[in-house]
């Protein structure tokens, strides 16, 4: 693989910084984190003095403990931009090779070099720290670009494979493990039942962003893309929940038939209490913006502390916190960009999109940093146990669960379709943060840590090269959609409408009727609580506004200098072609 | 003062939110504070067990410890926002009273429920964090949104009033302080000269964040802006110093002339490593830029995390932080804008001004709260005296050094902008923080703080609600720069070009010169190594690019529903009208 001389500097200008707050950190150890003392008078207390006979002030003087905690946060964020600024600066590499797996090299290239200084890995590499700071924006990453309506036409498949498979996945591989356990000659018979089904709920978590950035590249078809990334999503909070009772039954020794029902309550509880809790969080947010109209400045501010709170509270409750942001991002998305202006808006997409990039960026680096400073336990067998049987209970539950789901679907899955839902089950982040997460009264946490980095890196080094080059010589079926038009949203609508016209007729009720319904009950009464200027405003007239203003930009960064050769007209030819036939069209549907 | 429903609503939801924080503090206190065991595990010990011969697991569980650092400071920012909204839904107060005023306010009323309740203030109020966290993206909003050209323009005056303005009024505020304490019946006999001139660096200090915004709302002449401006801005440097100087000075016994002569030479080290420091980094920043053409959403991201180093590692280094961040934001904004997308030139400037502005709405609460719960010492004669020094000193000063500088200014500033400028020297959030920052080997460090907040808060309200209403019947001279507009832009370089011409044939040199000079390095080398495509483009072009979007943001931001009211057709009328005429002028130039 060719290494630009860019990349390469970058990398060594980071590794160096790096290594420059290390070695600070190993003068000036981390005890004497920052005090409220006064900077100055910690400066003369610390600071050798030259001259003590003269004076006891210095020209220069050093205090590191002071500024420790934001210098290295903001060195560890540098490092993490500079690689991704580093990988693309040559896009070759990252057509062939995905951003996880050059970041978790770079990852382990440091944690290399931090284990031959003897060096202890960063402290923030916490599960608190990824609960808290590093899930929530990726996850609102992705659930304010959740394509809403594909999402909600395969609500139902999402949910099977979310739950259901998950639940699959965690049996089929506590059990198939366990019974490995038994075979004296791998000498891991302590590992109880309990325990194995914790191990196989921690690696079942399939993980949205590797898949999603090869999914995205290669633009595989809309039905697909979706079902992957709603599982991944919501997978979350059938793992957290398996992993809690677990957790709570390999503590145990005798295990009740009462804890199964509590824990089935609990399920429901934690998936639909995130939701409801989101939902509520998300027309708040949305009734706020109302009221920004004279202080643009803090709008995405208002998003992103509302988002922020809808997790932690989650969190707090412990019902499922990620449901709760995805929610609550889904949910006020449309009032919040009708409410904001259009520079807050773009801010605000911009931000969730660079923050969730750094997150993801940072947890792939630790995650290469961690597989080397950790202490691990090696077991041949039941590693590599643990690993087939993941991928095969995945392979196993997708072919089953399809079968089952097909007849129910418009478009059902074919073959290729099911080998692209099995083989982009790459396990990342949350299985890593899960296994660190293992209370210490477990008997062989660190075989199950080894265990669970040994599936996350095969799956996302193997299958994260592998699933790109398998799917273009498969061919799967790709999207259909390459660029929204307004004519396409257009005959959507019509089609729409029809649709849900003919199903009250048959009286059969799909979910466009319900779509119908909720639209009515839309406009009629949540767009007058929550939208400051309510005119009614079709989503082709969104759409067009969108396109407009992305026309405006493009244009404003192509042209250089000469302002003669990006004439303005492009909207004006916008405006009598496409948006008079619209106005027509939309007059036409209000009135359906 | 009328309060509206909602801004009423608002504050009771705010204070109710916080009570429920702080509630919740106090039951479960922070020594526990977020530790490194699992948060499942952790749950499983604190809670308390409904029903314990059945089962350990509860459906609702509470741990609040966990997640207490970020919620706080959500809730805390969400109040600042809140409190915001809720001024602006009806304009009308703010347009008479200021808005840090109004903040103080209900910080005052937050502390004294605070205070009634017993709760002690947030741990998080202490001079570290305001100095690390708060204060750097006011600078950096000041630093990044700084006009440029009148900035340089007037920048002899800047300095002049920066430099030796705090010095004339650290030095007469502290003399005529001694004096007072020499008079047996005020009982402050025992406060030091040294201890004197320690309070008057603190109460020396001028904020820009009061006066600019009233400033800016009846728009003033762009001279005295940018010299308060300025002059707040780089006043730091030397206040900083001086009470460095102070600090060390109170607590020797002798003060010697060795030590004044390493403080001189230690004030050029602060001030000019602090600007070399900020120049580097913002040129390096700039170069960075270069790079991020394929990862446009981490590009405001290199922005705000350069910035930050540069601020931390000025910290470090013990030189002048806010001069670092300030200058660093000047040098890479020009370059910086030129090499990101639109779309995240619009987040740097709506981030940058959304962060400055909510710590800058924190740092007014928390002072009104810290004014309530802090622990004071009340000496009517000191404190009057102090006052009253800090205004006659501020008078006399800008009297004595606008005497001195008119000969050289070529607009004069007459007795108007005297007034506006003596008027306009508010004490702010640095002189707060200072008095925070004092050791308490200071016998009497609990008057300085009184001392401090009083000055702070007769300053703030009396002469920030009066500041706009004294503006207004005096008639300061307004800004004659209502919009800008390209014609504007053309004839300003046209006349620049002119004068630097004659300049260079009289032999004589002035700033024109200077700029002209520096156009040409720029043009010829530092464009060609930090912008990625370097088309040569006139500030002229710029500021086109920069009115055309901005219309084209307006037209739909506007544009509801009926899209046809809105054409596009302003876009072309610009580019028919004046880039063409622009074209020739901007060739006209380039051969001059």
């Amino acid at each position: 693989m060719y290494m630009s001389p860019f990349t390469f500097l970058m990398c060594v200008i980071c590794i160096a910084s790096l290594g420059y707050g290390a070695n600070v950190m190993a003068f000036e150890p981390t005890s004497t984190s920052p005090s409220k003392l006064p900077p100055w008078s910690q400066v003369e207390d610390t600071d050798p003095d030259p001259d003590p006979g003269e004076t006891t002030q210095a020209v220069f003087t050093l205090n590191y403990p002071r500024i420790q905690i934001p210098f290295e946060i903001t060195l560890w964020v540098l490092l993490a931009s500079f690689a991704k600024i580093g990988f693309h600066v040559y896009h070759k590499i990252t057509v062939w090779v995905p951003e996880s797996c050059l970041l978790i090299s770079i990852g382990l290239i440091v944690g290399g070099i931090m284990h031959s200084l003897h060096e202890k890995p960063p402290a923030v590499l916490t599960s608190n720290v990824f609960f808290l700071y590093m899930l929530p924006p990726i996850v609102l990453d992705s659930g304010y670009f959740m394509p809403t309506r594909p999402f909600f036409e395969n609500f139902g498949t999402v949910l099977w494979f979310a739950v259901v498979g998950t639940l699959w996945n965690s049996i089929g591989i506590g059990i198939s493990l366990f019974a490995i356990c038994q075979i004296e000659v791998f000498g891991v018979k302590d590992i109880t039942l309990q325990e194995n089904f914790l191990f196989a709920s921690i690696i079942s978590a399939v993980e949205p962003v590797a898949v999603l950035t090869v999914f995205e590249d290669i633009s595989v078809h809309e039905q697909l893309y979706i079902v992957v990334f709603g599982e991944c999503l919501f997978n979350d909070a059938v793992t957290v929940v398996l992993y809690n009772l677990f957790n709570h039954v390999a503590a145990l020794e005798v295990v009740e038939a009462g804890d199964v029902f509590l824990d089935i309550g609990r399920f429901f509880v934690v998936g639909l209490g995130g939701t409801i809790f989101g939902a509520l969080f998300g027309f708040v947010t949305a009734f706020t913006t109302r009221f920004t109209g004279k202080v643009r400045e803090i709008e995405p501010l208002i998003i992103f502390l509302y988002s922020y709170l809808a997790y932690l509270i989650a969190e707090l409750l412990d019902i499922s916190s990620i449901m709760a942001i995805v929610i609550c991002a889904l949910t006020m998305k449309y009032y919040v960009e009708e409410n904001v202006s259009q520079r807050s808006c773009t801010t605000i997409r911009h931000v969730i999109k660079m923050v969730g990039s750094v997150s993801e960026t940072l947890i792939f680096f630790f995650l290469g940093v961690v597989t080397i400073t950790t202490e691990h336990e090696w077991n041949w067998g039941y590693i590599l146990f643990a690993l087939l049987f993941a991928l095969l209970w995945r392979g196993l539950g997708i072919l089953v669960l399809t079968q089952i789901i097909n007849p129910f679907r418009t478009i059902p899955f074919n073959f290729k379709d099911q080998f692209g839902l099995a083989y982009g089950g790459l396990r990342g982040a949350v299985s890593f943060a899960l296994a660190f997460t293992l209370p210490d009264s477990i008997g062989r946490k660190n075989l199950f840590i080894t265990g669970t980095i040994v599936v996350i890196i095969f799956t996302v080094f193997i299958q994260g090269i592998t699933i790109r080059p398998l799917l273009k010589l498969m061919n799967v079926r790709k999207t259909n959609r390459n660029q929204e038009t307004i004519n396409d949203e257009i005959h959507k609508r019509l089609m729409e409408h029809t649709v849900a016209g003919i199903e009250d007729l048959c009286g059969q009720w799909s979910h466009y009727y319900w779509k119908d319904k909720f639209m009515k009950f839309n406009n009629r009464i949540l767009r007058k609580i929550l939208i400051h200027d309510n005119h009614p405003e079709s989503s082709i007239v969104a759409l067009y506004k969108k396109l407009e203003l992305q026309n405006a930009m493009e244009v404003l960064d192509q042209m250089s200098g000469d302002i003669s050769a990006a004439p303005s007209l492009i909207s004006l030819q916008y405006v009598s072609s496409t948006s008079r036939p619209v106005l027509l069209f939309s007059e036409v549907f209000e009135t359906v």
